[in-house]
């Protein structure tokens, strides 16, 4: 999939989180991702909140593997785990740059470095991990 | 801290999560957070989506702490862990068992069972750490 | 498997850690397994070295998937959560507690609190989760 | 410290481990590690066991930490999460390599990468978050 198949993908299938992401870029191993912070993200005192921290990571892996193997594989999120790194900066969108470790038959793991824009120090630092369904497994690649 | 100085702390100081959260009753290990499952939680297909079930177990564990040793401590969330097990049943709340495993001087560390109430076998587990500054240290209990 | 199989299984297909494990008892959700601890777990100053908590760790939960799908399914490690609670009492043997959260198709998923033997405070908690090849899919239980 | 002074440091003060590793280089985030695969940390079949994995991403992430901030503070594992990837070639030994993230007073994060020797696809991701005693804080470096 393409930047912007990805970019139309999230629009239509996460009504929810509709305006909240951006594709920025296909990389060689991975992607990168920009949450646009609103006041809805935020918490008191202005730091991005770790729900939304937490969607923005996972976005970013499942989209990373999204543009490897298509939008066929309804892919389920088995496990999470995140290291909160720094507070983020105020006013400055959060920056995720996804990588695919693994990209098997029944199990994809990946990981994800967030930033505040233009700040080289990590927000956070996540892996993430997606079942694919059995029924699936035919239809998609192996590793 | 009380249930009812519980509940008012979190319509206070989180007001973007507002009416979400009841403190269901305080247990001698910790806690039971019900989240009160609404449309804005929810993705297509009526599953509660990853970042509420993160939210929830944070929240969980934080009350768990606040409910221990009161409302000083600024603790802020270091480390998230979240095992997704099930697909939440769509039209029920959420309901978190959390239970504090550590309570030292800088590090906080508890755990989360969440289930879809009524029902035995759950949703998603978590473990949550959470540091508490430095300068909150001579202020707060010690394990 | 009954505690007899399980003790045989471990000494037959784990040579290398032969001695190290003893099974305490089965339980409603799991299992209690024991690390006899020796002069090559510990680390200088006498504490229980990381890698051997790890081990009893992975050991505990996957003898609680042994116990109830029998000694079929070659499950494979495939994600490991640790906190490191508290140093481990010198002169104690280890005691892991674990139990099953997810006993699926393809992934299960267990956690298991490890204590000082007579201790009730925890040393280390643990989520573990495994992976059944395809291949065996068909030959195991599912949920 | 230089990597002959790390070296020196493993042998020294891990007597249990003597020989099993070795400082490859120091790097502009971190540190490459080589375990030196040998009989004991294989488990049937040739594969290398968890623990042995867990033992090196902990090293791995541990010396990075000593090549910045010196030998002075006496960091202790607190939260570890690992993914098994890839089972590890027979007869090639492991090489991790591992960058700090977050350099803190009291929490030094880190994650790391795992690969047989000359093989692209790792097999195995973990990261490491390290306490360093609050009466150590004032001896160390802060970020």
């Amino acid at each position: 999939m393409s930047e912007a198949d990805l970019s139309a993908f999230i629009e239509r299938e996460f009504p929810q989180v509709r305006g909240d992401f951006a594709v920025e870029r296909l990389t060689e191993e991975g992607i990168v991702i920009r949450l646009k912070v609103t006041e809805r993200h935020l918490r008191p005192g202005g730091t991005v909140s770790g729900p939304s921290i937490f969607g923005l990571a996972d976005v970013a892996v499942y989209l990373a593997l999204l543009a490897r193997i298509g939008p066929v594989a309804l892919a389920v999120t088995t496990n999470a785990s995140v290291d909160f790194l720094r507070k983020p900066e105020a006013g400055r969108d959060l920056i995720a740059e996804a990588r695919l470790l693994k990209l098997g038959r029944v199990l994809v793991v990946g990981d994800v470095l967030i930033r505040s824009e233009g700040r080289e120090a990590p927000v956070a630092r996540a892996s993430m991990t997606y079942s694919i369904p059995p029924d699936r497994i035919a239809a998609t690649a192996s590793t």
